[in-house]
């Protein structure tokens, strides 16, 4: 009987292996059959897959516009029921995920914090999660901890009853989905102009512990020609990793603390927070960096299809005078992220080819 | 560009303007194409609002006595998604909307306080709002600050896509489905007796500070030769503005002190909860008044057709063992409550038609 | 109209007399036309009853492995409405009733624990749990206090509007789905060899406080030429009213202390948690007695068709390298408590009739 334990002991050992080994060589392992099966990080994403879903989202988007329309969605998943389990306050990821689930069809439990689970009772979070996928076909998680999604699904991958693993945030790393809303929505405002390809992006505030920021920067690597520029001040500037990334992709980029000054020359703008929730004071003003905000005097500085993006909450990173102007994408991004992730959910359950053929 | 910024200005300015004008002007603000579109005061309901209110509960609670009534009413609604932000603790007005779209169909997302959503990272209630109706079509609210709905439905009103806001209580003064299920179980109790026209009904507790009676001393304005008593201890006497109303409305009421007198001359007593909840000690017995609590003693001082209404919780102020006299109408009120808000949400989205021709 | 009082007077003074009845006296109050209504204690289980449901969950789990199936069982309960009522923690119970719902069709408001309720405002929990069934068809409770769902439901049974009640847990003592789920596990993990009767069950760990093995081994009274063994350390032995109703029912039981010497002679050893959750320091490892513990040299002590289970959550109590054995039925035994509960709520609701037809 031992060869259980072995086997069991060199899995768990096996772990460790795994998440020391470059992301490239980790993603077959989140497969079935060449498709995605867990999504755990942005890498996972090439250029097919990226254009499948974004074709997905839109008709997704265009069937709920009716009654009969929104009735079909409904019926693809009605037999599947989802898990939302969110260690971390979540207001976006969580609604846009739950509703897209509602959108399918599928049923949704929640545990929203520790407090009111089993965990008190010193359960691990690997059994925790293994319980989840005694009762539900999806598990879609927000955790603090980085790898704690990768994880999950690793052990889970290992189990007589794999569930897919959707990652909605894990760590200051990875949030995958919302790269994915991000790119929807850029190829969205884009859509009479040629979509992302060949644009220049501005990515401006904290870019050093922005992760939605950092996830966009790698997928860039899937669209030609696309300029970029970092506008962070000097303490916030984006890390080394994704600057040799950039270039070990021929992708161009430039730095600069002078917002103003590159305004007029880029296709978009991606605002982001200040991170500063996690300091003593959130609200401490000193940290507001006003020169890295975006004022109603700068909207006759950009170009007239310039679309200024924001993953939100915001707070004074852009005047809310701004929202009325149709170059501000950021309500429509937040939507977007419903329907994309719909999309998602549509694919890892390979009902997205029910969805397309009622376009042909 | 700055055109943007000048309009957006003004419509901020503008809230304040909006939010001090008479509620007769206010009401028009939230109406579309001649019907309520978002329920904000229980000023914005007029008797033949009310009648078919009342009307629309019946058919619904008839319909929700079989199967296919039930299957009929559960597919008016499938493809709206409804989103409860309760940011403070209730459990009827809570229960009783989840389970009013659950019987109509729609698919419910909840927030319960704001632990677990975005606010803690410093974004402002109108963006928060916003947000759920990126996701959602339908937002019932319930919050400590007045004006809360209100200001949110306002906000929305002036976006790309606004959707109905429903009030479930803000602040100290506004909760119009309570009074909603007050008037419909009137109705319903007075029904073999000619409903709520020439009822003389006694309000009994916290006047002062107690909603449900001032909303519902506000719509006795669509009843006829309909007389008040307000029965409260000097310290919760009712205010001034309502007796202003009431004069102002030729609605004759008077107010004692001494509740065992008025017991045999009202046709309903609408029992109400001392407000000491926020009091130092709630329990505190200091504050029970106990010559306004409703004894089994009394149970033979009053009318034979007399209605007992309570907005409930009780704590003290009716005897548990009043629960079976059939005059006890406080439970069949609190299930009233989940009838009038399913029509209220049909009603909302316009398939009230479809409700009303099943009895053609 | 005094009638009334005495009435409901001696209703209350009844509820005492009632709740220091013997459980077999208790037992028909909680059923309907010789059905169970309400799911209070284990001790209303008789061995029709536990075969019976083991059956309808086995059927239950055959339909949902198809589309047609689930759906079928979908649209079993649509038109019903539960309510999950969970003031302690809980992750399994809670989400295997849940899903349970899901998979039956039926709606579910949650409330999990009290802080978003109006219990802060000082209603009686007696008013709470009537409140739930004015707008639901279903009561699922767990809570601290024992008696609580007994309590909940006697007093439902006397109102307007009686629900049924189904104790998910209440205080130190009954859990009676867990034992349902326990028995359905070991009926399935026997049912090549002749299911649970003529079995030797060793029970490990904490005896006294644990009330999954003191439920279960009330059930065993049901079951033919079963033996138990309970393994214990001497501050944690099973209490004598236990083995005083053992031997009142003839079935042979021993104690030991010594854990690997029963290991080659049982057919099931059912592990459980030291119940230190309310010690002050809840991780102590002085209170983890490593002798109760089953490691992976044990697996080659063990039969090949000995069976584990556990209630889970598990701490330290089974090294996870056991779970990929296939004699590791405890990840079984979580799922099993999903199909059970959907079975139980079928058979409340007497839709199992239409279960089992599928199958003839």
């Amino acid at each position: 009987m031992d060869k259980y334990a072995e086997q069991t002991q060199q899995e768990f050992e096996g772990w460790e292996d795994f998440f020391h080994k470059p992301v490239d060589e980790k993603v077959k392992y989140f497969k079935r059959d060449g498709r995605i099966f867990d999504v755990i990080y942005a890498q996972q994403f090439d250029r097919p897959f990226l254009d499948h879903l974004c074709n997905l989202a839109e008709m997704i988007r265009h069937l709920a516009r009716t009654k009969v329309g929104q009735s079909k969605l409904r019926h693809l998943l009605p037999h599947k029921r989802a898990m939302l389990y969110f260690v971390q306050p979540s207001t976006r990821t969580f609604l846009s995920f739950q509703n897209a689930c509602h959108i399918l069809g599928l049923t949704v439990s929640e545990i929203r914090g520790t407090s009111t689970s089993s965990e008190v009772k010193g359960e691990s979070p690997e059994d925790t999660i293994r319980t989840f996928a005694s009762y539900v076909n999806l598990i879609i998680s927000r955790h603090p901890e980085a790898g704690f999604a990768e994880k999950t699904a690793w052990v889970l991958n290992q189990t007589e009853r794999p569930v897919p693993v959707l990652n909605g945030g894990s760590g200051p790393d990875q949030h995958p989905t919302q790269a994915l809303l991000d790119i929807y929505t850029l190829e969205r405002e884009f859509r009479t102009i040629g979509g992302l390809d060949g644009k220049k992006i501005a990515m401006v505030g904290d870019l050093k512990r922005g992760r939605t920021v950092r996830s966009l920067s790698y997928l860039m690597k899937n669209y030609k020609n696309v300029e970029l520029v970092y506008v962070a001040p000097q303490v916030f500037k984006m890390k080394d990793d994704i600057k040799e990334f950039l270039n070990k992709h021929n992708i161009p980029f430039k730095e600069t603390e002078d917002f103003e000054s590159i305004m007029p020359e880029v296709d978009a703008i991606y605002m982001t927070r200040i991170q500063n929730e996690y300091a003593a004071d959130p609200t401490s003003e000193a940290e507001t960096f006003p020169g890295f905000h975006l004022k109603t005097k700068h909207m006759s500085m950009i170009q007239t299809h310039c679309a200024i993006l924001h993953p939100l909450p915001r707070r004074y990173e852009i005047d809310v005078r701004i929202d009325k102007d149709p170059r501000a994408a950021y309500w429509r991004q937040e939507r977007c992220g419903m329907w994309i992730r719909a999309a998602l959910i549509a694919y890892i359950f390979r009902v997205d080819g029910g969805i397309t053929e009622e376009f042909n």
